[in-house]
């Protein structure tokens, strides 16, 4: 079973991928996609939008995992956060496939057992797990890794579970169907 | 000059295209994606973003301009609503055309003269201004068109420009430069 994990941000959106045999995990590949904070809001996120679905498409994954936050400092890095969150999920749905969601908590729970977890010590949970000399850098790529892991140890190893139940599919159905949206037409003029 | 405006949300998002030859605004289309609640989230974020991007090649617009709000009643509905909006901004950045965003009291000083105004004096506006004998429905869709007059009030009637100061190009590029994100290579095991 191979997770594509992502953590993303409105400049930094980290991502990882690990293979799993449901007894050793091995790193595929990560990184993070780094936006220039000067370039217009809307390329930044073609930029991180074309970025992963690049990555899935070479790697392949079974399903992806994303990191889930319900607070943030203020409402505006909230809606910030959110654009950035939206395409990189998108980058799954568009490939079909299914996408999972944890919270911070969550994944310190599921990577080092305790969900007040400092980072670091997430990090070096990545490191061990994934058999690596060092800690993967940039610290985004450790982060979107321990989304994977997160993923990898609440399924059981299973693609699309969690805890044994489906995930609820989202592989993208073609266009929408036609009763999905609604039309106006322009009135007689 | 032809603008497609864009009022975003979570479970409803507004498009509506608006052509201008400088006197006179025609309505080319409009219409709401309407998203089900109970799908699951990515899978909504697709319908919006298909959904858009199948009115922006039929429209072929100059321009998108969509609603920007730095304000929302909680983090969790500003979270959300980023969601749509990133994908909403990537289905036009994704086709080349460039985005311009204006907040909703900018949009009422545009098109009613007021930047307080009431959402139905708007509604009544863009029925005037466009000439139908209704307001278009649902209101998603008038709010939409609103932000597309808006653009053709604050531009002049020139594509990609704000006041006759040209806007930044988001214009797609290809692909990401190698340079713009970084990939970690896994060190020998």
């Amino acid at each position: 079973m191979k997770v594509f994990g992502i953590d993303p941000g409105s400049e930094r959106t980290g991502f990882g991928c690990v293979d799993s045999d449901g007894r050793r995990h091995r790193l595929v590949r990560c990184g993070a996609v780094r936006v220039e904070a000067a370039s217009p809001f809307p390329e930044r996120l073609g930029v991180i939008y074309r970025a992963l679905a690049d990555e899935i498409d070479r790697c392949r994954p079974d399903c992806v995992a994303i990191e889930n936050l319900f607070y943030s400092t203020n409402v505006r890095s909230a809606l910030k956060l959110g654009h950035a969150r939206g395409v990189a999920m998108l980058a799954a749905v568009e490939r079909g496939v299914p996408v999972i969601e944890y919270t911070p908590a969550e994944i310190k729970r599921a990577v080092v057992g305790y969900g007040r977890a400092e980072k670091s010590q997430v990090q070096q949970m990545v490191k061990l797990l994934l058999g690596l000399d060092r800690v993967p850098s940039p610290h985004d790529a450790a982060d979107a890794l321990a989304v994977a892991i997160c993923h990898l140890h609440q399924s059981g190893g299973l693609a699309g579970t969690v805890n044994g139940a489906a995930i609820p599919s989202c592989r993208a159905k073609g266009p929408a169907a036609p009763g999905s949206w609604r039309r106006y037409r322009p009135p007689t003029r």
